[in-house]
């Protein structure tokens, strides 16, 4: 009998009957697994879909649904924004490390314009307006924002700024939206789908991946994959014993972005088969302090009331920085002229007459936020912040008196997923530990480690998913027939 | 053709003739190593231990030598310092998260006296004497040191401090002698060596480990291991794809503490058959500040002129918050009365009348240390720390003139080594993705997982080494026997 949590592979001879023969087996239904059954089916191949659920999805269902696009696309050329590939590769250079992936990014970059395309044919809607307020989804149906700190510190320095976060046209559900066009796709297409059904284990012969066993209500079913297997199954922010072994600061998330299936069974599936991983410390940490951005003309502190980063970069730096870095313990400083109850409710909890005042109030070490708000005042007299170069334009003086939001984890929601997973080549081939394809095994998505190693910008996750799903699924059909 | 990287395991059927036959293979001749070949000789088997260099040693021969042990040693005892185990349990569950394995560090400090009973029995002499100087190796040949901040906050309110950094009689090559004990002792007990011989990869059969393949001077060997396989290959600080893949920041360190062979391979062939790892992100980072301790009288900035951590606690925490969270942009700010240079000869680049004199030498952001020496000066006038929690002893004003020493990478050495690896149960067999022992296969030493999820003390790595490399050893040697 094996344990539910058994991903050991499976022998093909052991299985006496399949319950359905594909070329392709695509294992789950989001954003990277539609994009991947629809290129494999667009390449000749005969796709089936297994999705645990009742249903296509996945995280980018739930998600704000930002898909990070630039070079020049129609929407950034309609909203008065110019873009260059080379602009948007320095930013991506220098915004998605340490020590990002340089080849997945340049093909990220070079196929952005075309990828856009793809979408549009697809039926995505996009709206050709701007919104500055925000870095997530407007409240409006905008399709463009500034969604990775392009226009702060220090990557307006890199590369020219322009906004690169694009959202299909409706209000707040972007990413449904998106999802409900890439499933349809795909099953226009011709993709088959069996729902409910969760894989357990890859089924190999003669070290090649021929196909996957699962179950469905209770049932063990086996799937043939003559051609390939593409892993497209999410991350692993629902299983808290991988976050404590690789990634311990992501436990203590109180929001965690994606669904149940992001239990990090599709990576250990591959790493049971010698597959390697890469990234698996890093993650992305939603803290949504704006909008209104008003907001930014305050200062962020720690619990030693220290400030730590520019407050006018993209918001899932700053949380990153709190949970990974400061403990989860931060505030925010604002004064009247720039205070508003933020679109989530976040309000003063504190207030004082003086710095000294509210530091007393909040329990920060005596003197710790008087100093800091001096030495913020100091320069910012003259439009300075020489210590994180926040923009010129949201400096300021703090003028008392001054209010405290509680941005500690509880009062304020820490919202992570995960960012690493399988070793991938750009084509979509799971490598294994030596660097070389494992013969029929492909992922995208989520499984995989894709174009942050931990810096990240909204929209990256649903832009690396859908391109590379593209490929894998291509790459995938493209494999010879097996016996 | 095998490429030379590849760890891919080799199926016993393909092993015409096997070099040797022991019952029990060590790979790898270091502090885990020659441990497991002792205590599976004393189990009753055959033992060959396997070592790609010359000559035993390993890393900890280069190391500083520091043994970890508590719960009232005779050395601890001598000194006039009373322990419990319950105390040295309190403390490395709080010193060496975030969530340690309790199950190891439980077993750990439960066998602290009986494995120094077991060091002295294999002949490492200790002097009884306390080195209050150093967190590290002494000048002279005392055996007791504070190696972890276990008097410092926050480690010294959670469990009552006590030295527990054990070390060799000799100077300074406490590493060395150590390694010479140990390594005597397993081949005085019967264990067969065989040199020069680069383990890389497991042999299998039937799901089962059954010996190791490898090159001896550009010829393959072949030892058959008829009841298990302990790795003790070490970590992979020396393998920069591997850094980069898991734990970048350590790429930047300056002064790696392991040896050529310290490049993962011990980890990778054991994943290439399905193995877990964790905490593949953690390393220990030495930095070399004290001795001398009158050091700790000034305060750690780093390249916005604020404080971060408390002087006092362990250099290796120092060195993992610069390298990790500071970006190696730290100094060290001290007056006349504190100052002298250390014993690396790390001096005061910088020297100014005032503290902005000395930040504007420094380049830091105006304001910004002075800021900081005001706060710090306002609360150690009372012997306070508020925002760190520097022992009283520590606290005192800085006067002026003070001086700055360039503690950033490149002028201080960045010396680090990874703590990540194979998961492993405390019997020390390697675990699956799924939990379970592969059968055959055993593990200790850097080349796993050791009680220290990020969290180190000095003498941590050596002594889950020895420990767990006996118990490991004594695990391999108790399997039934293969055909």
């Amino acid at each position: 009998m094996r344990e539910p949590d058994d991903v050991t592979p499976c022998e093909a001879s052991e299985i006496t009957s399949w319950d359905d023969t594909a070329e392709v087996v695509v294992v789950g239904f989001g954003a990277a697994g539609s994009c991947a059954a629809f290129s494999a089916v667009e390449g000749g191949a005969r796709v089936l879909v297994v999705e645990r659920t009742g249903g296509p999805g996945g995280a980018a269902a739930l998600a704000e649904g930002i898909v990070y696009l630039g070079g020049g696309t129609p929407i950034q050329t309609a909203c008065g924004f110019e873009d260059t590939v080379e602009d948007m590769y320095r930013y991506m250079m220098a915004a998605c490390g340490p020590d990002p992936d340089e080849v997945k990014i340049a093909r990220y970059c070079e196929g952005s314009l075309g990828h856009f395309d793809w979408l549009v044919a697809r039926g995505v809607p996009f709206d050709p307006a701007f919104c500055a307020e925000t870095s997530m989804a407007p409240a409006g149906t905008e399709g463009l924002v500034y969604s990775g700190g392009e226009d702060a510190y220090p990557f307006n320095e890199v590369a020219r700024p322009a906004p690169r976060g694009h959202l299909a046209k409706t209000k707040r559900s972007t990413g449904w939206l998106l999802m409900q066009h890439l499933a349809a796709a795909a099953v226009a297409a011709g993709a088959s789908v069996a729902t409910d059904t969760r894989v357990d284990r890859l089924v190999v012969e003669d070290g090649r991946v021929v196909g996957v066993q699962g179950q469905c209500f209770g049932e063990t079913v086996s799937f043939r994959a003559r051609r390939g297997v593409v892993l497209t199954a999410g991350g692993f922010i629902f299983n808290d014993d991988m976050l404590r072994k690789h990634c311990p600061p992501l436990v203590r998330g109180t929001f965690k972005v994606g669904t149940e299936g992001d239990d990090g069974r599709g990576i250990r599936m591959a790493q049971a088969l010698g597959a390697s991983v890469r990234n698996m410390y890093a993650g992305e940490v939603s803290l949504p302090i704006t909008p209104p951005r008003t907001l930014i003309h305050g200062i962020l502190v720690n619990g030693k009331g220290q400030r730590f980063i520019n407050e006018d970069t993209y918001m899932g730096r700053v949380g990153q920085s709190a949970l990974y870095e400061q403990d989860g313990e931060v505030f925010l400083i604002v004064d009247e002229a720039s205070y508003e109850v933020n679109w989530m409710g976040l309000a003063a909890t504190w207030v004082g007459a003086t710095p000294a005042e509210l530091e007393s109030e909040m329990g920060l070490p005596t003197g710790s936020l008087q100093a800091t708000v001096d030495l913020y005042n100091r320069h910012a007299a003259s439009g300075e912040d020489p210590l994180f170069h926040k923009g010129r334009s949201w400096v300021r003086p703090l003028v008392p008196p001054i209010g405290a939001v509680d941005l500690r984890i509880g009062p304020a929601p820490y919202a992570p997923f995960t960012l690493g997973g399988l070793e991938t080549s750009v084509g979509g081939e799971v490598l294994d530990l030596v660097g070389d394809a494992i013969p029929g095994l492909f992922a995208a998505g989520r499984t995989t480690a894709g174009v942050c190693s931990f810096g990240y910008a909204s929209g990256l996750s649903i832009g690396d998913s859908t391109m590379f799903g593209r490929f894998a699924g291509a790459g995938a059909a493209a494999v010879p027939l097996s016996a």
